[in-house]
């Protein structure tokens, strides 16, 4: 069977205090230091993701995931293809108040090899009673690193 | 950024009588002609899993997933680790009557390489009333391919 060179997997783990600011405290960049340059890469999605949702930006929110018909959205049943992820997304969240805040903790981002990471974590949305009130729960991602960088391929979110 | 050889990532789907029947149809294996040697090694880790739950056999079905301290089993919350994902099956499956009867269905497997693959399906579980009922879901999982052969690393089940 084909073998590919061995790239050792490795994890990381991140408070969720890296994740609510922008600029990282003093333990968060110590925690940090040994960190690859692909973990970081592919947490980087997942702050740009919680960024864009949180102003409103669906639109940015969505090109973190890849541009593939086989790209996978799963929640209670399973969708296939970013088109229609998009469009769901859309349909679902169709005002910045009906997105409300989005907050990702307790993230653990681990590099499979040079192609593929997963990230996993807790997720938290806060928003108004009106709008469908808050919600959390946990994730589950695979991501590409492609030639347009880190992509989600599929995202499992409960 | 290290980049490996590419290695095409494919896709198959599996109708669920495949799973189902030990013994593939002649639909079925046309479908097949035109899966890789890896995806039918994905699979076949499905199957055992089917088979292990369905005789009772625990130990068999925890062998699938890797041994190994970052192995995550997720449910509404994050578990990591083989030794607590065995304990915790053993915990909340003590006897073949609480298992019940296991059916994947819908079974896509995906290649990303020649080490790792993404599977996802739904899932049914037939019990009695007095052991919890029915259930049914969706799953996704990563594989790793080990020299113990194929692993489940990460399984999301709702």
């Amino acid at each position: 069977m084909l073998r590919l060179p061995c790239f050792p997997t490795a994890t990381i783990v991140l408070a969720s205090t890296l994740l609510a600011a922008p600029i990282a405290r003093s333990q968060d960049l110590q925690a940090l230091t040994t960190a690859s340059r692909e973990q970081l890469d592919v947490v980087k999605v997942l702050l740009a993701q919680q960024a864009a949702w949180n102003r409103g930006d669906i639109d940015a929110f969505a090109q973190n995931y890849k541009d593939a018909p086989d790209t996978y959205m799963v929640t209670h049943e399973i969708s296939k293809g970013f088109a229609g992820l998009v469009e769901e997304y859309r349909h679902d969240y169709p005002t910045k108040a009906a997105m409300g805040t989005l907050t990702f903790s307790e993230v653990e981002a681990r590099t499979l090899d040079a192609r593929f990471a997963i990230v996993l974590g807790k997720y938290r949305l806060d928003r108004s009673k009106k709008e469908g009130g808050a919600a959390e729960g946990v994730f589950t991602m695979v991501l590409e690193n492609t030639d347009k960088g880190w992509k989600i391929i599929l995202d499992h979110t409960t």
